[in-house]
């Protein structure tokens, strides 16, 4: 199969800031590589593609409203270290916008753009009580791990 | 060696509860898919592999008993976010229980099951004490990172 | 391209010690593989570059210096779990001594030994501050996203 792009495939479990980041930067960086990008969203990654980018409660179930209050969506992004209620994410922005990097927003912006497959991991919407309908509607699929696993089969894959 | 099926190798250096089960979900999907799926046990995810689930002071030393008591077994594993002193996991058993969905230990057997191999990493068992009598039966071998390296050549890598 | 060597490729996201540890371990083994292995350290993960391995406060501007101080050296990584102000590492260090396991200090030094290579990401140093002296002087070369998916493609690539 000559003629198919080899893929680049990221599940995208974390859904910290700092990693959020890096997910995004590398798949758009192998989307302009020529890659077949990928971006599986599962669990704390789900947070990423709320269609609201606030917290909200999403879900029946007075467990499930709590958590997805909790978690946020992408402009409430905690990090993976230095958090400190919140105030690092904020600290980090401050330093990323005076060298003019991109926020999430953006980044998610420019994946779409770039041609790069969002999917949410339909067992982790599951769990957390998240209707497909919360989701952003460039979404490209809502899929199971297996869809994902023949999918990422004989590319890249990296766990994030 | 068109006979010789491809590999799907996971390190699963984390042992917090959503992490161990994203884990296996991947480890027994890529299994049903035909890999050769080893999943290679170190550090914080020896603890999924200890023969008692629960907590137990594993090790000769008391440095070693402490962080073998600290750490718990499988089905105390702390989650990477919102762990509350145990309760997120909990919550999210919950959760995971109303919509059928499977815990670690059902997840372990599962992956056992589907013939998923599964090794535990010597150099991290010597660090923390735990002799190969602690760990399940099930266990395919303990093997060093050069074992794994090559085991998992030509196939995927993911580390957790 | 029979001639050309596999790549083993490791995107070093994580500063925490145990992480660190393992990477490393990962990147010599891999080498001692006949890989050709490079590692890619950004965010976090530049802090086992910095050349002087306690706290310093790289960086012009007030936040960056706040940053830089807080994140410290590879003598000071804290730990992905257990860090307990520090002592986590303490303890670890301690158990690991006993055993003739490796300090960072000396996986670095095995690491540039065997040949692997180092690369600082350009986007982490510059939203952090980190200039280039700043940095040891073994490191291969400052490189973008880009030139690091370039290396990766056709090898193994893990995001730890």
């Amino acid at each position: 199969m000559t003629e198919e792009k080899k893929s680049f495939n990221i599940i995208c479990f974390s859904g910290d800031f700092d990693k959020v980041l890096a997910a995004f930067v590398l798949g758009t960086g192998a989307s302009a590589f020529d890659y077949e990008v990928n971006m599986f969203f599962t669990f704390w990654g789900l947070n990423v593609l709320k269609k609201r980018p606030g917290r909200r409660a999403n879900g029946k179930e007075a467990l499930e409203k709590m958590f997805n209050v909790m978690m946020g969506g992408r402009d409430k992004l905690p990090m993976s270290k230095f958090n400190f209620a919140g105030i690092g994410p904020v600290l980090m922005k401050g330093m990323m916008k005076k060298k003019n990097i991109k926020n999430v927003e953006a980044l998610l912006k420019d994946a779409i753009e770039a041609g790069v497959n969002l999917y949410a991991c339909d067992m982790a919407m599951k769990v957390m009580g998240i209707p497909r309908s919360d989701l952003i509607d460039e979404l490209k699929d809502v899929v199971g791990v297996g869809s994902f696993i023949a999918m990422a089969d004989g590319g890249q894959v990296l766990f994030i």
